[in-house]
């Protein structure tokens, strides 16, 4: 009888090569359907865990990083050029109810993204930025007037390169002892499905203007589609 | 001409009472509405953010805690008898397209609870508190098989007082600049409605079993109701 060929080491590298790039799309693929990031950082009176729009690009072959904005930047940035956070992202697909409570769950998705965050200063490189993290959820950068020198300015703008990232899935039925499944309880999955409504036009409009087309197949939409 | 009464220091404190109670209220109501939380703790290599079940319950009269359980928080409490910790939730209400980018923004609500979460021992005390995280979307836990002491015993759950607590809510139409409101862009609100949908039972139920009540009422309902 022959041994099976051991993996040699290349292959082994392969194999850890390609777990790490299917993680990595399974971790973009999550963020890209996400809405809202929940942020913490570590401050003198302890942690703090906020809610932050966010956006994703990739910045050189294969690399990604992740752009948060605005006044809650600002407050997190006192401290200095750099801040340590954490970036978590969490779509909950439904409620799993099992034969016992102990065995409940949800199905999900998430990703937890650690890293440095730090300021992106230049202008241009700000406006780009921004637009990003503005059109993550519908493009609509272009429908609007373009932000101004003063605007741009007034704006804290973080990147946070997505290195130290991770997903964690949960999907399908509930998971019980072989003790219960004889017995006489129900269990299964009440699906939780997100979408988008049908655009309403804010009432002080003084123009009659037409619904800009990324906001119009906006609505209808799943929120946070596979 | 007479000078309008000063308020007296009775009449701001009970202003101020009126303004924390309906505050409170606001938070609670919130939480009561929320599915998931995010919750940030600091570690010795930066703050992490986990995603976690949780429920509420009052405790003596106008108090409450946040309870939440599992092997996440156990991870969390290897450090010892208490933890500082933040425990965000957010319920997105909408995408605010304004008519320039710098006032896009989101309808959302959320609150924000800091606090020191200490764990609950006594394993009367730990059913008790585990009954109200499972309960948090449906009362769901008389319809299953009731946990045993070692599924208990196997789970750690922590209890944060509801003391520190903000809520920060946006609604409505966007907010634009005066100048910007005679130009050519449309400006309104996308909503964002997240729906429970049709339970689904287990693919492995071995029995035939009625989808029980609370989870056949939660189909078809709004999980964020207002």
């Amino acid at each position: 009888m022959t041994d099976a060929a051991a993996p040699s080491s290349r292959t082994t590298v392969r194999r850890g090569a390609n777990r790490a790039v299917y993680e990595m799309e399974r971790v973009r693929s999550i963020l890209d359907a996400g809405v809202i990031a929940h942020v913490g950082v570590t401050t003198d009176d302890g942690p703090i865990v906020l809610p932050m729009a966010y956006g994703l690009r990739e910045v050189a072959d294969g690399e990604h990083e992740i752009l948060i904005h605005g006044a809650v930047a600002n407050a997190m940035m006192r401290a200095g050029e750099s801040l340590d956070i954490c970036l978590t992202v969490t779509i909950v697909d439904g409620l799993v109810v099992a034969r016992t409570p102990f065995h409940n769950s949800m199905n999900y998705r998430s990703v937890v993204v650690r890293g440095t965050a730090t300021a992106i200063r230049e202008p241009d490189a700000k406006l780009a930025a921004l637009r990003v993290i503005n059109d993550h959820v519908a493009p609509i950068w272009d429908t609007a007037r373009p932000p101004s020198e003063v605007d741009v300015k007034k704006t804290l703008v973080l990147a946070v390169p997505l290195v130290e990232a991770s997903a964690k899935v949960r999907d399908g039925d509930p998971v019980d002892d072989e003790a219960d499944m004889d017995g006489p309880h129900w269990a299964g999955v009440v699906p939780l499905t997100s979408t988008w409504g049908d655009p309403i036009p804010a009432s002080d409009l003084r123009v009659p203007a037409d619904v800009p087309a990324p906001v119009r197949e906006l609505g209808g939409t799943n929120a946070h589609p596979r």
